[in-house]
């Protein structure tokens, strides 16, 4: 260990979770895993996670007990503004040090609240203080800067990373601030390589890959169920530089074995999939929702630049709108019912006409009408029953029925995931595919 | 505390999650939150959470750690057939105890694998193991037993309940045996009332709630920031049968000192409060959105039976989209940008008149554009420059001029609530209050 202790290498982690939301459950603590994994990542080893309510005793207890076991101490949350926020406080006492204002945190902040026209408060001003031996990481999301700090004892060295707690202000600051600072010992790293698969249920998967999900295999291949899609994970263990080669070979395996279900890989989605498949033809498309209400539309403008690929789109939640607005005759939505194939084909085929009044007509549209729930379901149409069409523009009309046994919320967000997954497949020119839940 | 430990009274517990893929952050674990939930309801308060990775050195160590700290420790996970499953070898080593098999377990095992023609293996019986003074819990959904024992040292004592880590089997264990098993000190229980907040910072509640946040305050009012909202927590801890009358008194002073920034209770949203005014007045609404892209109408659509209040929307992406569908005149968008108030008002205005094209005219409509990000921003309208307008028939219009300082998703969440947040306040009768964000 001296070496180590010498160079002080990062070998091993800890993460730590403040918050008595998080110690009572009122908040399911989606930090940990994250941090973990991005440090797994780049070869440093988290050996365990601690949660603690605010109570800054318990902090500092922990703080200093983590010191004298790990590396490298990675904490989020109680760095907001509040009494209840006592990180600094705690990581000061674990030091055995005072806090003092930091300078340059202060002046960024003042600059902040000038920009947005807000006065700066005390309790703003109580988030620039660090420990005297401590340095104040930028928090350009948010109005709590983290701490930077070493704590030493006899031969023993733990350096400290106290970043905020909301995911989105958290996340770039590790990445940006605290991955590049950290030393693994280059020796043995951890992969992970996630993709992510569309159509398929998570059961039939291990038939599919056979060997690939056998225990102790390296690398191996795991899979977890999202809501909608499940995501196979592709882990390595061992050599550097072995690991992309071996990844990318794996990868090359799964997506063989899934065809055409693999959409995408890390963190794109099947709406950026869906968009980059436009772009690269110069397609566009539009959307005409009932029971997602603009949730297809919403996933499909979550990229930035997305106005190329979507002209916009319709959120026709009633039946008078479908009437009003695409022109969907309601002897049809009386006949036939609004969740039915009539209505979904209408819809698209209305969407697809009315974009053709801007000077920018989409290529394609994609409709959804079906029974989200939790009542309105009926014997022939049950909760769950969704009617999903896509037309293109000088192209045939597809109508699909999908059945989907869940709560509201995840027939929504499986309706627009089909949706797009319709769209994707028309793309590939696999239209031939039936999808997952499809009747 | 000796009495409470001559009886050992339950006040104080500590949730343990064992196994590699919560510690390398491949899983997140959300059986800690469960598990935190159905203590603290039972009046038994945990202050920690830890998870370790399948070492039998560390299990064991932190076992006994949390021993000396908590009168119960519920841990989750390690109880599989394979070798890196040690929670039994762990319990064994902190308890300094042998294992032995427990016969009625080996029995219901043997029963239970006869039963489906599968012979049982020695990695099988391994799960029939526990310390010599400890017990075995059944478990109705899977092959392993959950063990309980406790550990004992001088004056202190602590329970140890160690359950299998897939939920479907760990949570009716903990259901049906654990918590009927506590003993909570009947004379306290945990109560929690959520209080959300729109437009106000979190960092200028404080002085507005004065001492109802002040820390060893009971109840105490708590903060913490989501995207785009604020929440206040209210706890009340102590004599079950004061609970709902000191927590009523709570919200009531907390309500009249943020008023009217206060819009809803526990699981109300602002989308859910807003459809709730106006089905009271038996109204509606209608979107026009740009930069978020349907999120306003998904969101007014979260919850069933939202066709009354909700008629439809547009998602107005492109500037053609704009013109084709809205009639926004392009010269007004060539002129003042599509970012402007005189584009957002004729957003409005033409999304109120389109909707009167159905047969369900809406009563009010609400319109978003702006500059979203990351790119598209310039020196005079900067990213986060978002105009919101509301449109209300035989009303006046409005336009507010928003700053959001973050990043794509939290602009477009922000705008999306900042909407709503101005429909709110046209519906209770207070447009001339200020929101957080506006210029």
């Amino acid at each position: 260990m001296a070496p180590d202790i010498e160079q002080h290498v990062h070998r091993t982690a800890a993460i730590l979770s403040i918050g008595d939301e998080l110690a009572l459950g009122e908040t399911v603590n989606t930090n940990s895993a994250w941090i973990a994994q991005r440090l797994t990542n780049c070869g440093v080893k988290p050996v365990t996670h601690v949660t603690v309510d605010d109570s800054l005793n318990s902090i500092a207890a922990i703080m200093r007990e983590l010191a004298s076991r790990v590396d490298v101490v990675v904490s989020s949350g109680g760095l907001g503004p509040t009494d209840d926020d006592l990180t600094r406080q705690a990581l000061a006492q674990a030091l055995g040090e005072e806090l003092v204002e930091d300078e340059q945190s202060l002046a960024s902040l003042q600059r902040r609240f000038q920009a947005i026209g807000r006065e700066l408060l005390a309790a703003n001003r109580v988030q620039t203080l660090r420990p005297v031996s401590g340095r104040c990481l930028k928090n350009p999301h948010g109005t709590a800067p983290g701490i930077a700090a070493t704590w030493r004892e006899g031969e023993l060295k733990c350096d400290f990373f106290c970043l905020p707690g909301p995911p989105r202000e958290m996340q770039p600051m590790l990445e940006r601030l605290v991955l590049p600072a950290l030393k693994p010992s280059g020796d043995r790293v951890i992969r992970l390589r996630t993709l992510h698969v569309f159509g398929l249920p998570e059961s039939g998967i291990p038939k599919l890959l056979g060997g690939l999900m056998e225990r102790g295999r390296n690398p191996v291949v795991g899979t977890s169920a999202q809501t909608g899609f499940v995501t196979c994970k592709i882990r390595f263990e061992g050599d550097p530089a072995k690991a992309d080669a071996t990844l990318d070979a794996a990868e090359k395996q799964v997506r063989a074995a899934l065809d055409p279900f693999v959409f995408g890989v890390d963190d794109e989605t099947l709406a950026s999939v869906v968009s980059d498949l436009l772009r690269t033809r110069g397609e566009s498309v539009t959307t005409a929702e009932s029971c997602t209400g603009g949730l297809v539309s919403m996933m499909l403008t979550e990229r930035p630049g997305s106005s190329d690929v979507f002209v916009g789109g319709w959120a026709t939640y009633s039946n008078e709108f479908k009437h009003g607005s695409l022109d969907v005759p309601l002897e049809l939505i009386e006949k036939h019912g609004a969740v039915s194939e009539h209505v979904a084909r209408a819809m698209a085929k209305g969407a697809l006409a009315r974009s053709a009044e801007s000077e920018k007509p989409a290529n394609h549209a994609i409709s959804i009408t079906g029974v989200a729930g939790p009542g309105g379901g009926t014997e022939e149409k049950p909760v769950g029953t969704v009617w999903i069409a896509r037309a293109t523009r000088g192209d045939e009309t597809e109508a699909r029925l999908f059945r989907f046994s869940d709560q509201r919320d995840a027939i929504r967000e499986r309706s627009a995931l089909a949706a797009l997954g319709m769209l994707r497949l028309k793309l590939i020119g696999r239209t031939d595919v039936k999808l997952l839940w499809e009747q």
